[in-house]
């Protein structure tokens, strides 16, 4: 635990309590306290502190980015486990008998969301928290829906520092889990160090519902649900995948992709599962490429997010969304080309 | 052909000749004549445009940008074809098989490419015109070889630009070749209508070599040399990639990617090819999906150029560049996350 009192941490913010506008010392002890609290592992603590990093208001924004910073030095102590698959695949349940699991043997796990389709109130995913009931209820364990509303960006943003905030609270396993539709598993993928990807066995053409690209990313395919008379479906899905994978290019790090069974509602398989992901850790430790992945992934994020930021700058400009579409309307009959429009465009934005 | 004397043509610009500046006067004419001569399908007038669109010099870019807007309402008129495959796929060979039984079936072919791997002084590819001798001498042909230097971004632009030239010349089949390794393949796929993927039957695991993506865009898989003591391996590996293919999802405008043989050097399979050519352009003009195409390439590119240009003008800029390495320090080292790090850089870059 670090020392509170340190100069460091004595900025003066602004925050809004429930009770009105406080004093700057009050607010001072506010942010201490809480930083205090997440660094102590208290789970109220780190829940209010998530609560500020997801916030839009600017007053919060700057009180989570004080908690975050003296988090910092805290993080990263953790592996971070990426889950997606389609719904219905038992995300739910699995994440709930691999996280039981894991604090048998003396884990302390958080189970974090990025869902940008859901709605204001609630996120759609891990928002029914009844579905993980006995994980939820364990002192080891921190349970968190998405971050709702917002662009896809933004809430991975806020889950990427709600990672910050979990691993400086002493949570050593994170497993963030995904929708699996479209962008938002190249968000999760790019916050963690492996990536899961839990499939059913149905009937046959089991390869062609995946999206494009979520095979190459995946470090192991669990097929779930392999219980009862699907045993046999899943045994096939497995040579089906393993073939598949096969298909893909060497990962950089050196590891080859598993495919396994499992039954999270029989909880079968699971030890299994977590033995490759105790593999899978070993070989990237031993060499070097899990630090290397974490750090590619900063670089990743941080130019991802000045990136973005442009392009919102651009296109969200009053003069540029005044003329766009008369430009565009222009480059399809064909007077100016597309770069000729882009010119045109950039001028517009230039000329304030 | 259009009326050179049009107002619209009347544009005056400044052009440094080998003889020095010259008077607006001549410039115009210069200029008119050069829109004229492109129009009339000259060859010589066509590479001499497509040169000022090379051209880094300001003065040259102006003069080429009036070329280019006088050809646009002539252009749009050809089929493009982008053709991909690693060096020894034996492209060249291909390309003039092709393009020499297009031109008995009385098209007019243009042969361009897309190599910013090329040096300055020649493209690597397309360079050594001698690998196409027969098409090159061949009056209904134009063969250019890549634009050299600069980014991809730039190199893509060119040809894109030269794409728009030729068709206003009255070539009405396109054939762009990539070097196929890398973004380079993205970049034609996103110029072209058809996108061909030529590879080699080998030892087997032929699968395995092909850059991530690649499959996925093409519409077509032609395996090369299959003669001699090739047929078999050939044919092993057409059912091999027939598989494969069937592993990606159904493309949207409802094409099922081909896979056929050819010898481009004993000149068999190339009708087969150009008939799976025509049959692809049947039914994508049938079912819209070809302009739907080419009107969201034109967006694409806009979109890229603009995206493309902040971004440069971002890491471009001195304040940016200065600060830019401690930041990131600071950001491994654990002191400020990604996001905090972005924030800072883009404070930097508005504080002018």
């Amino acid at each position: 635990m670090v020392n509170m009192s340190t100069e460091k941490n004595k900025v003066n913010i602004g925050v809004a309590s429930a009770k009105g506008f406080v004093t700057r010392k009050k607010q001072q002890e506010d942010v201490n306290a809480l930083i205090a609290g997440v660094l102590a592992g208290k789970k109220t603590a780190l829940a209010r502190a998530i609560t500020f990093i997801e916030s839009t208001s600017a007053k919060h924004q700057e009180f989570a980015d004080t908690v975050l910073k003296a988090c910092l030095p805290h993080s990263g102590n953790s592996i971070r486990i990426g889950i997606t698959g389609v719904p219905g695949a038992g995300k739910s349940t699995f994440i709930e008998a691999l996280g039981n699991l894991l604090i048998t043997k003396g884990h302390k796990v958080a189970v974090l969301a990025v869902d940008p389709t859901s709605s204001i109130s609630h996120g759609s995913i891990l928002g029914d928290k009844t579905r993980m009931g006995s994980l939820g209820m364990n002192a080891n364990a921190f349970i968190r829906p998405s971050a709702s509303g917002g662009s896809l960006g933004g809430v991975a943003r806020k889950t990427r520092e709600s990672i910050v905030l979990c691993e400086a609270a002493g949570l050593d396993v994170i497993l963030v889990e995904t929708v699996g539709v479209g962008q938002s598993d190249f968000a999760v993928h790019g916050m963690t160090d492996f990536f899961l990807l839990l499939k059913l066995a149905g009937a046959g053409d089991e390869l062609q519902g995946i999206k494009r690209g979520i095979m190459e990313m995946a470090d192991a395919i669990l097929i779930n649900k392999a219980d009862g008379q699907n045993i046999q479906a899943a045994k096939e899905a497995r040579i089906a995948f393993a073939k598949a994978l096969h298909l893909y290019p060497q990962k950089e790090n050196g590891w080859s992709p598993k495919v396994n069974l499992c039954s999270a509602l029989q909880n079968t398989g699971i030890v299994e599962a977590w033995q490759v992901l105790e593999e899978y850790f070993t070989h990237v430790k031993e060499n070097g490429s899990f630090q290397e992945n974490r750090k590619s992934q900063h670089i990743f994020w941080l130019r991802q997010t000045i990136e973005n930021r442009l392009k919102d700058d651009f296109y969200g400009d009053a003069l540029v969304k005044a003329y766009f579409d008369s430009v565009v309307k222009k480059m399809h009959s064909g007077a100016i080309s597309s770069f000729q429009a882009a010119d045109e465009l950039l001028k517009i934005y230039r000329s304030k």
